[in-house]
């Protein structure tokens, strides 16, 4: 099975590669925005059209990727609010309909929101709409897919490889390993459902 | 009590005039795009700006405007995608975030979303996409709000009145009549709650 991997370098992107590796019949391709078997702007239409056009069909497209601009309710600049929509929430909706044109029969496709979509903190108002927005997307596309694909959203609470990081934004929020996270892109791209948003930690 | 209504003239706002004009201290202010007290286009910020600049202080907003595309996954066109986000969307979002310049002290926020968040139907999967995200921003802002401000979201499903037009997007689904449907927003303008989706008729 061909599994296209997006943000493969990033903190849960490594953990499915491990995850996904140690399957025997799972082949990752690695994509990352600077490093990877192949780059991508998922900002960028185009970039995602090239990148598609280099791989080639595919059997599973998991992405955990995307970036969203973190600020007070008050101070989230016009500009702010753009790199959640077409960042975090447009590239991945281009993810799925680009990639749609190259996955192969009963393929599927994994996204990832992130648990501020029900569990707001401050800087946090962005994030909630888009990992919010995500999910409501896989909702509705996953019951317009061709070619008997499937669509879900893995929606994690903090890691606890990102404690240090963003801890203090976090407070009493209980982080679970990446590599539990991990197991639910498996889920997902092992299994037969569709429409789902999987909770990991919360 | 001085209220900002926008999206006066369509089915659910002048349900919402109505409603608000029999409430003994409430002063409706119509908003259209091309009728009413004022006109705005909520998906040009500095038209919005232009508005709040004319009317000045407001106790309670009242949005129940936005467009979004209907079209098939595989062919909803950037352009398309980029209606919901900038018009129903963000739209409704630069109404919160500019009217805090403008809101008394304890005023509310009551935006609108509808039932494909959660009820997805062909050609659909911008519209739940939206929706969602809007649910998913008010949640996040009513933790945020300044002055003691609240904000609530309404999500009606499909209107009685609305039945001739949508009605085959929608079969199997029970329609409800706008003026039910106004409560909702009565119910977050007169009451305490914040950070709540009122769902109607669903």
């Amino acid at each position: 099975m061909k599994i296209v991997l997006i943000g493969a370098t990033g903190t849960i992107g490594q953990a499915v590669k491990s995850l996904f590796d140690n399957q025997s019949d799972y082949d990752v391709i690695s994509v990352g925005n600077t490093s990877g078997d192949y780059q991508v702007d998922i900002s960028n239409l185009n970039s995602i059209q090239q990148l598609y056009k280099k791989i080639g069909n595919f059997d599973a497209l998991v992405s955990t990727a995307g970036q969203v601009a973190f600020n007070t309710l008050t101070e989230l600049t016009p500009d702010e609010w753009q790199v959640g929509l077409q960042n975090k929430l447009m590239g991945q909706v281009h993810l799925v309909t680009e990639g749609l044109k190259y996955i192969n029969e009963k393929g599927s496709f994994t996204l990832t929101s992130g648990l501020l979509s029900h569990d707001p903190i401050k800087y946090g108002t962005s994030a909630s709409m888009v990992n919010s927005a995500i999910e409501g997307f896989v909702r509705a596309a996953s019951i317009e897919m061709p070619k008997a694909c499937r669509i879900n959203v893995v929606n994690p609470t903090l890691l606890e490889e990102s404690v240090p990081q963003f801890g203090d934004y976090f407070k009493g929020f209980i982080p679970v390993p990446a590599a539990q996270v991990a197991q639910a892109y498996l889920k997902s791209v092992a299994g037969l459902q569709t429409g789902q948003t999987y909770k990991v930690g919360w």
